[in-house]
């Protein structure tokens, strides 16, 4: 018997081998699963004293320290309202401390598993529990890919990030800004991101949180699209938050997360820390200050509106010592991670943390090794929501091609990983050894004949032939097939049918936005 | 409080700011740890009902179909005396057969942990436990390199990467067959390699097993290195014994293990398990046969020797379903290996499992990441002894030299890794935060400045640096950094002292063993 639960309902729903077969190969003609359900447990590294140390230690943060709140008193008067102690800075400036468990308190309203649905609704996902969602990278304001090197990304690089996501069946979300479209004017720029998550893939999307209007633009696409009540009633979108570490909440973030929350949608709360900058160098200190904030954010989404859908969220980074530079894909962030998940599942909520981190220039050596790393703490830490699952590099100022589609691959890899083991008598394979018996391949055995299309995931993209075949072909390294791989994936990409009567009142209402303003670029 | 042990006794006694930031710096200035001691938990992903599952399967194989044993009629004895069911299939031919639980009971008097002395005891080598040492790759036929491509394997070639492996503060052992020295003759190769290990490395080493003699002369060099009173007390080199899967042990193979056992030395008892070839395809049928062929050969050494050391062992790999062609560092072996890892500490053995696989022909992305996700499998499945821990490639067919150094650094990764996070009030860090306050940066902190030359592993080979100044450099992707780094790390090493009367006894003694014979090529 298999250890745990047997995977998404829809992989439970299909069986036959050709289905089977196809749910294992990479590439845009895998079936899709909409997200994956965990079947191996999560890897536990602290102990409970350890944990309740780190919790201690974050809610003294809260109340001793506490949180600066700047620029929206109506964020400070809910805070005060549920009994934070505020003591005012200036006169847009306050300091918010929070009594031991009251954050805790004021987060039990905070569903611990919810949908977030897709315009197909094959693709909605689930987040939260044993669940997990693969999500592009998220914010680059340079792309790179081996013809053209490093520039700075367009709305058409959005475009084809967010095309690329939807080919592969190894993720699930279409997420957010996948790079920054610096050539669409800075305030309007959320339109065609947003427009462009809508058009290209019919997953779920997160929508943007630079400003409070353009949040409301997002829920209000989102309302065209799925309409009004569907959109009071379900989560169709989220905002990715970043706190302004350490212990700051900026009011361009609260006056967002009021947004989301107020329309019943998603939002991500979530410090990015760089230790020795914005959090202690020291890992235990980098996470229980990341579950401080992060907690105090996600705290507002249940003041505005109790039972909306809030993710606790840590991205942590450390730093070389002998540059002073960030680094990504490295140990004691992963040991943090794991930590978190942990953290997460004693407050019940769900998590956001790691995906595919990387310093590295090149997707090469360097930066899969990193990404590694980082990606497995994700995943066996039980992260719910991968943001960065592909594409990252550069430390999360580019936005590679190569690595969009190497990542997307190794996610396939993770699927296989997180299906565990079976352990029945089929999967025992008692019979397969002894068909033939001691001394003889078991190439010709019925188990090997009713298994061999099924029982390995099969990368599409790395190498696996002999050294002979592959150098005959030209001795192409993982990176140069990786740019082959995403040309071909892009020239048969096709986009999703979208409704015409929709897909007009999008572009009506994009046009109207952006001939009320000016264009702004800073 | 640290969850856990606080690292192998050495760490412990050193102390200092300049001790500590030198442990945590790669290359060859960096202050060697001789085995790291595991500060984290395990990875277990299987219940104890799976466990059972799959040990009453490898029982049932055991009794039901049996090990064939060929050509060693003394090892044929060994196990009829302690109560194995013989059954001849030709002269030279028997089928074992065990009561399920013989082996166990058997396998009871194998240590849980032993040391293999090195010669500088600095550089002992405790093995089982929570101790995990990791060794270089071994058997590779092929040398690879970025300038000349891949080739035959030399005698040169293979004191090279017994001299690279020195240079790491990463690895802790030098390993066994670093590359086949095909330039050798065969029959005399074994000499050259054991003298290669003890002459340009002072760490401990795997001695020959592919043949009796060549296992004798083995441990013949060590009684003169050691002196033949200590190494029968002492366990100084170890065989690594390949099972000929599925389910048979040749003659050679327990010839060699009676060798090492009957001398008190060390045995690993590897069945290399192909999935669809040599084993069942599915997961858990390889596992159960893994811990069937490894119990078997195991058990032989408790015979010859009661308490002689023994490491069960696993080797996993898969199949590309598209080419038919073996895989490495794919997920269904990395979850076996963990499972592997359960199933070991059940029985209460070390355990060597995993390494830094891969199938790519080149150190590029898809190496990196098929080695991360296999290592990962070794240290968080409680693997004690990590072979195949550098240089593996093109799926252990070549030893490449820029993988070697990657692969280095990647293990001084895993030594933060495995260093788990501290949970003390120094590391919670709560005045670091309070110390400024919300919205201050940490960079001038007390505790900033206590632990930046400390906190964080700093990889030697990774490129951090901002891409402009990457870029100015002449934007170097990972495999040509580590093209410079292990010329660099050649051109600047220095063979540890040997005593030259050893040293002098040990030429003399290959000699006499050399013109004894005619060379064998075969």
């Amino acid at each position: 018997m298999a250890d745990g639960d047997l995977g998404a309902p829809d992989k439970r729903a299909r069986s036959g081998r050709s289905a089977r077969r196809e749910s294992r190969i990479g590439g845009a003609g895998g079936v899709k699963r909409p997200y994956i359900v965990r079947n191996i447990p999560t890897y536990d590294i602290l102990s409970d004293e350890s944990l309740s140390r780190i919790e201690a230690t974050a809610d003294r943060i809260l109340a001793e320290i506490g949180i600066e709140l700047r620029d929206d008193a109506i964020a400070m008067q809910l805070y005060k309202q549920a009994g934070a102690k505020v003591t005012p800075i200036s006169d847009d400036v306050w300091n918010l401390r929070f009594e031991p468990g009251m954050l805790r308190e004021i987060l039990k309203t905070a569903p611990a598993e919810f949908t977030q649905h897709a315009r197909n609704p094959a693709n909605n996902v689930r987040i939260g529990g044993k669940n997990v969602v693969f999500a592009p990278s998220y914010g680059s304001p340079f792309v790179m890919d081996l013809d053209k090197g490093r520039r700075y990304g367009t709305i058409e690089d959005f475009q084809n990030f967010v095309r690329l996501a939807q080919t592969s069946p190894w993720l699930h979300h279409s997420g957010g800004t996948v790079c920054e479209p610096t050539d669409v004017p800075v305030n309007k720029r959320h339109l065609d991101m947003v427009y462009a998550h809508i058009r290209y893939s019919d997953r779920a999307f997160l929508g943007s949180i630079t400003a409070p209007e353009r949040a409301e633009d997002s829920v209000e696409m989102c309302r065209i699209l799925f309409g009004a009540d569907f959109v009071d009633q379900n989560c169709v979108v989220m905002g990715n938050f970043n706190t302004t570490s350490p212990l700051v909440l900026d009011g361009v973030t609260t006056a967002g997360i009021r947004a989301y929350a107020g329309a019943n949608q998603g939002s991500i709360h979530l410090p990015f820390l760089l230790g020795g900058a914005v959090a202690p160098l020291t890992t235990a200190g980098m996470v229980a200050q990341g579950l401080a904030e992060s907690m105090a954010s996600c705290a507002l989404t249940q003041l505005v509106r109790p039972g909306s859908p809030a993710i606790l969220a840590s991205f942590f980074s450390s730093m070389s010592l002998r540059s002073g530079s960030p680094t990504f894909g490295t140990p004691e962030p992963a040991i943090g991670s794991l930590a978190m998940g942990q953290l997460a599942r004693r407050l019940n909520l769900p998590l956001r943390c790691a995906g595919n981190f990387s310093t590295s220039k090149l997707p090469d050596g360097q930066a899969m090794q990193q990404s590694m790393m980082s990606m497995m703490s994700a995943v066996q830490g039980g992260a719910n929501y991968v943001l960065h699952s592909a594409g990252f590099l550069d430390g999360l100022l580019s936005m590679s091609y190569e690595k969009m589609v190497m990542d997307m691959d190794m996610c396939g890899a993770l699927h296989a990983y997180l299906d565990g083991m079976a352990v029945d008598d089929d999967a025992l394979a008692f019979d397969a050894l002894a068909e033939l018996g001691p001394g003889q391949h078991l190439f010709s055995t019925q188990h090997t004949l009713r298994h061999y299309e099924t029982a390995y995931w099969d990368s599409a993209l790395d190498d696996n032939q002999p050294w002979e075949t592959w150098d005959e072909q030209g001795g192409i390294d993982s990176a140069k097939r990786a740019n082959t791989r995403w040309k071909k994936l892009l020239n048969e990409y096709e986009a999703p049918a979208l409704d015409e009567g929709k897909d007009d009142a999008l572009r009506d209402f994009i046009a109207r936005r952006k001939t009320a303003v000016q264009d702004m670029w800073y």
